[in-house]
């Protein structure tokens, strides 16, 4: 990719605020005329055409907003868009949906393509192949509002909904001490990702806030079905066996407890096992599924609230926010229960 | 919403094709002079300004297609979108995603945004509530490519992708009839859906194939997990109760096996049970589920790759096909061995 002008060139140029540039393009009446005609002026030498363009299809109302999410297998990004849709309904707006497939560049393919299927704004999950944020922050140079949710970018600043994971596995791996089990494994998602890396964090901290020595041996990656049946007969060979899992999300904690049942093991008697998600598996599984609920449907209607306001308010900068929204465990018949200990 | 001038209008009125319009009014060389313009002429009568526009906007390349399911949260839905996706990307497309949510008025709104959203064509399963296809007949009128698949109109003349649903019903009946099954159940979803229809049909076909009197007795309308949790125990209390469930979908069918297996009957001993979808629920469940793969991908790709031939030849006319994806039984733990028998 070429490096197009945007309008963070223009405002860096003569020293102004971005949003100064875009509301002197407008012609907002807030803008001086010495500044509109500087503008103007750079806008021409530099040849900012496409944007031009793009701002043209932009001041239309088109009444569509997107979404881009990693996976729509997932049931916990369907929750999330029908949060979306929620509040865009009402606002009248359509929501247009991008899947990603977790690959970098059909997420780069996607953003490109966004501004001329002129949408007004775009809610965005991050692929787990993404390392590199040049295609989101040209959008924002654009002033194209954007608002991240659950897999967020930090280093971008833009409106962020994030769930509290660390609470999450943190409540979840204090239960599970709170009902007896003294050796908590934890199936794990990579850590490079935000959402393993706080999960794994959290089981961290349980442990030793209640004083309990962190056992690498008990800690694995291991984040999809087909891991969990693979790798939890390895696991429970170990000469000290874990006697309660936590697993990053409930596939990978549905395997495990068909897996341990399929050796022998009585849920949640020999084996507590609790989940991440709160999806459809979990109301599926024998014993059903102790799980942590991430509210996706919540977490859709905030973000698509961020993201009204933003383009609601064109000309106006205010901060950006980051919301976060509480996780909740859900009990169900894979754990033990408190009174029995 | 008033009637809008359509190209089928102007043919109409003219005694020609609407294609023959459409080349008329992209100066088509293949159109006489004559013809041409008398088109003209009565789109200046008509003030047909509307699709003038659309018309302009559709002859530029976007490279996007557009995707209505009724919800994301079905994994059949999102393994069809896999597969659309697959065939897209490979011609260098962009698939925007809409979810109707099953609700007719919404739908509507969707097929309304579609030609403003600049896709080159769309793929549409259709609504639960929708009874009524004017929406869609717009799109055709103005030659906006259509392809139909799973919950396809019967009515409307377009190209369609469809599962056979009847014989992977009358297979996974039959299959319980070898095996053993001699009161086979049946967990319908409304007759008023195609699928429903089809399914029930393939049920009662291998019962009549079978010599086995129909027991209405045995026909349930029971088509969610909660249904089939709250009406398996009426259903076993019968004095003559199934020892088989022919379930419409596979959440009814685990909500089943996890209320059959509450109430002390053996899987598949005492009672048998399949599903219908093959998703991630049928791995989870304990046993797991017998179910019938409506091969999900496969339906994606053949759709996106009939819609892809009618927008890369805008201007021939070929006549409309159906195309039927055949399913597959796939034998789990949910139901007993041939041998054994």
């Amino acid at each position: 990719m070429s490096h197009q002008v945007t309008i963070k060139d223009i405002a860096r140029e003569l020293g102004v605020s971005p949003s100064t540039v875009s509301r002197a393009l407008k012609d907002h009446p807030d803008i001086s005329e010495t500044t509109k005609k500087l503008v103007k002026e750079l806008v021409e030498k530099l040849k900012y055409t496409p944007n031009a363009i793009a701002l043209s299809l932009r001041s239309q109302k088109t009444n569509v907003i997107s979404v881009i999410v990693p996976q729509l297998v997932h049931h916990f990004f369907s929750s999330v868009i029908s949060g979306i849709e929620d509040v865009a309904q009402n606002a009248g707006y359509n929501v247009m949906i991008f899947q990603s497939s977790e690959i970098y560049e059909r997420e780069v393919a996607i953003t490109q393509a966004l501004q001329s299927n002129r949408a007004e704004g775009v809610l965005v999950s991050v692929s787990k192949t993404s390392r590199n944020f040049g295609h989101f922050k040209e959008l924002m140079d654009n002033d194209f509002p954007i608002v991240f949710f659950d897999r967020v970018v930090d280093a971008l600043e833009t409106d962020k909904v994030i769930v509290d994971d660390f609470s999450g596995a943190l409540n979840a791996v204090e239960y599970l001490i709170k009902t007896g089990c003294k050796r908590i494994a934890h199936f794990a998602a990579p850590q490079h990702l935000l959402i393993g890396y706080q999960r794994q964090r959290g089981y961290i901290s349980a442990l030793e806030k209640n004083g309990i020595k962190l056992d690498d041996n008990l800690i694995m990656k291991c984040d999809t079905i087909e891991e969990a049946i693979e790798l939890t007969p390895k696991f429970m060979k170990q000469k000290n066996p874990p006697d309660a899992i936590f697993a990053v999300n409930d596939m990978t904690a549905a395997g495990a407890v068909n897996t341990l049942k399929k050796l022998g093991y009585k849920i949640p008697d020999d084996v507590s096992v609790i989940g991440f998600t709160d999806g459809l598996i979990s109301t599926v599984t024998d014993p059903p599924l102790t799980t942590i609920s991430q509210h996706g449907f919540e977490i859709g209607r905030k973000s698509a609230e961020l993201l009204l306001k933003r383009i609601d308010n064109p000309d106006e900068s205010f901060k950006p926010v980051t919301e976060v929204i509480k996780t909740e465990l859900i009990l169900r018949g894979t754990t033990r229960e408190m009174e029995s200990r």
